[in-house]
Parts: C-alpha cells; sequence; structure tokens
C-alpha cells in the first residue's frame, strides 16, 4: 500500500466546491475520476481543507491509498496534468508515510480574501475579488481584526455545522497587504470554522460602511465575538475573494 | 458636436489586441460596434495606446466625437455595458473639451508586468504572469533597472516600428512590488516605445537566468542602452504578464 501526496491549485469559479456532491461539478470528483482511471481503482482523496463554492485554492494538499502504482510517485502530478481542465492544476506529487492524513495533520492554515475599492472590478478581477464601491478605513478595521486575535469560540463568526462539536481555533495572525490592488487580507490559523473567514470579512466591511455613513454600531467586535452568536456578526461576504493560499505541516512542502 | 471621454478595462486573453483588424477579435473593433449601434453612426475612436495582443488593461482612455447624444454623457458607460462583452468593462464616461485627445494628451503611461516564480503558476494566474521556474535575484534585477532610468533613446530596447521617428523616453520610474505573488513590476514613462517593457522585462529575466546558472553576460544594461541595437538586448516578454494600469492627464480622471 502507498500513500501518495498531491500538491493542488484551482480556480474555484466554475466549480460547486471542493467537495464531491451528488450533480454538480466539484474539484474532489473531478480528481477523483482522473486518479481512478490512472490507477484503473477507485480512488477517496482526502484534501486539507473543504472549500466552498466559488472559493479559489493556491495550495491545497491531498493525499490517497494505492495499492501499486506503475508510475512514479513523483510523475503522477504530470500524468494528471494530461487529463485535469484547465481551471485545475497539479503542482507536484510524492510518497508520503502511511499514516499521513492531509486534513488532520495540518497545523496552520493560511487563506487570503481579496478586495477591489471602487464601483467596478476590472474584467481580469471579476472572479477574484470583492467590490467595494464606498471604500474603507483600513486602520479602523486592522483594529476590528486584532480584536478577535488569539484562541477563542468562534462560533459568532461561523456557520453553523452539525459535524463541528469544538468552536475554539487559534487565530493566529490578520494582514492587511495594501501595496497592491486588490488589497489582500491575509488569515493564519490552526483552523477555520465553515465560513469563518468570509463571516469576519463580511462583518468588519459591514462595519466599515456602517462607520462611513454614521450609522450607529451597536456591538463592538469583541463583545460579537463573546456573544457566540452568528446573528450578532454581518453577512457572509461572497466567496470569489477568497483564497486557500497554503496549509503548513510538520514537514514543509512547498511549490517545487 | 460632442466629444466624449471612456475609461475602460479589458481582459486581455481573448483579444487580438486593442488595434481594429480585418479578421480577429479587436477591443477596439468590439467597442466602436457597440458605440456605432448606440448612436445609430459609424464611431471612430482614439485610445491612449493601443496594447497587443494578450495585454490587458486595468484603465485604459478612449475619446470619440458624435453629433449630438440622447443620452446624458455619463450614462453612456452604462448603455455601453449591457452591450459589451464580459472582458470589456467601461468605468465611467463624461463629455469633455472638444481638443482633447486621448493619445497626444496623455502625460504618463504606467504599465505593470507580473512575475510569478515556480514552475507552475495557480490556475487563475495562468493568463496573468510570466512563470520563471529558476527564480531570480531581485536586487540585481533592481540595479538593472537603475541604470536605464531617465531620458534616453530606447531603441534597444523595443521592436522596430516604422511610424516612429523619436526613439528617446522619458523613464521615470520601474519599482519591483514584491508584497505579494505574483511580484509585479511597475513602470512609469511619458510614453513607451513598441513592446518596451517586453523587452525589458525579457532583457532583465534573461541576465537574471544566465547569472543563476553562472553564464557569462557580455554587456552590462548601460551599454545595451547605448548600442540602440535591438539584437543587443534579450528576448521580448510574452505579453499575458503585461498590464496598460494607467494614463495620467492633465486633469486626473480616475474610477469613480
Amino acid at each position: 500500500m502507498n500513500n501518495i501526496i498531491v500538491c493542488i491549485g484551482y480556480d474555484g469559479t466554475l466549480f460547486h466546491g471542493y467537495q464531491k456532491q451528488q450533480k454538480e461539478r466539484s474539484v474532489q470528483a473531478t480528481l477523483e475520476g482522473c486518479l481512478s482511471h490512472i490507477f484503473k481503482q477507485p480512488i477517496h482523496t482526502i484534501s486539507a481543507g473543504r472549500t466552498d463554492a466559488g472559493v479559489h485554492a493556491f495550495k491545497q494538499y491531498i493525499n490517497f491509498c494505492v495499492e501499486s502504482s506503475h508510475i512514479p510517485f513523483d510523475k503522477i502530478c504530470k500524468v494528471l496534468n494530461t487529463m485535469l481542465p484547465r481551471d485545475i492544476q497539479a503542482y507536484w506529487s510524492r510518497e508520503i508515510s502511511m499514516d499521513f492524513h492531509a486534513r488532520y495533520d495540518a497545523l496552520k492554515r493560511i487563506y487570503y480574501y481579496q478586495v477591489f475599492e471602487g464601483e467596478v472590478a476590472p474584467p481580469f478581477l471579476r472572479h477574484y475579488c470583492l467590490n467595494i464601491p464606498e471604500g474603507l478605513d483600513w486602520n479602523a478595521i486592522q483594529e476590528d481584526f486584532d480584536a478577535i486575535i488569539g484562541t477563542h469560540d468562534f462560533s459568532a463568526f461561523s456557520s453553523y455545522n452539525k459535524q463541528i462539536k469544538n468552536h475554539t481555533r487559534t487565530l493566529e495572525k490578520i494582514d492587511i497587504i495594501d501595496t497592491h490592488i486588490p488589497k489582500r487580507i491575509i488569515f493564519k490559523a490552526n483552523g477555520f470554522l465553515w465560513k469563518m473567514v468570509r463571516t469576519i470579512m463580511g462583518t468588519v466591511i459591514e462595519r466599515g460602511i456602517y462607520r462611513k455613513q454614521g450609522k450607529p454600531i451597536l456591538m463592538n467586535m469583541q463583545e460579537i465575538l463573546i456573544s457566540k452568536n452568528r446573528s450578532s456578526a454581518g453577512k457572509t461576504a461572497p466567496s470569489h475573494g477568497l483564497f486557500l493560499y497554503n496549509v503548513e505541516y510538520k514537514t514543509v512542502y512547498d511549490i517545487k
């Protein structure tokens, strides 16, 4: 038995998310279709994170087991790329110890969210950022972010998922990179709850727009966090501005 | 008679350049087709710059004259957007003095070129950056750039165009923004010769790869510049990493 790790990237625009679904096009089903064809047996993959519909992945990690491989392990990605559609790319592949699990072994996850301040984004950014016509006060938003850094129950900033029992995560940092257009907001944590990045983004954007318009803001970020109540937070920001940027494991894997 | 200015952006991937051509799809023909339909008369547009096939535009400025308009000038962009394909976007439109000329009145032009250091770029960057598998020494490249800043005859760094008699341009600055992936290299000048940004990029990348591989480099950047000889410079970098970012006029126009 061999355990194989593959690093992939994808454009989430035309996928109904990572996870396999009955009818809709998914990254997982596309990938498993190709792998099953290569290995002439049904292949089940495990991913570092199951991104939602429209979310992109710069680097996503998957692993799967096969009895044996007629292709050298590091060449599997090349064979995969001859079969994958253009919106998925395999960067590299290799054998890994049998106990490796792409999800459970992930130590850190890094996402970024892209924001374009203006009425309409250029066509080449349409699927890759959220438009904020009003513009935002990024110093105030950095303060909002700072208020929720640390180890907390993030229930207020996530959609309910009955499979998740533990709502505590360690949000290590949120950095605003404003030297480029679009602006990029980078989130790093040991893990994220369902829609957590998008709920945090949606909340700070809503607060930013309220501040601009002089509307009253009832709770500060810390109060929202402590409430553990999803309805205290703002709307979930749209998925197309979100990218899974990277996942950190005990061993460093990187695009080579 | 009215002179109208429109600010547009486009994804150059599926266009054979800005300029109208006999058979191929171009930004100008697409735009003029829509405008002629709106005004029920043939419309001829003037653009700030005629970008090559594959080159994108964040902000491109065009102007055209019409006898009269049944649409308020600032609403022309909205009507245009109902007709334009998704890879062109009109941001705003307004009336401007009759003597305004989008090309001749441009004082400064800003382009950027995107570089991805790695073997394969993620699918969502495929049409928007050049891959450099070897990676580059950006300090050395900044020195290469510094050697050609200023007012010079840039013949060595441009493709021959018999319509251009004056090859002197003032290259104000070249900034490397490396806080994002992909890296973005910003060029600002009063004007650029044909393929000038791409030839400069192609040359510094070639020099960077030679340095990494320990190959001999015969001329330094200043010697190439002084030679006024295109064959002293490197290959022209591919068009898909290049963006017309903005054009500056006496009056400041910006996305609103």
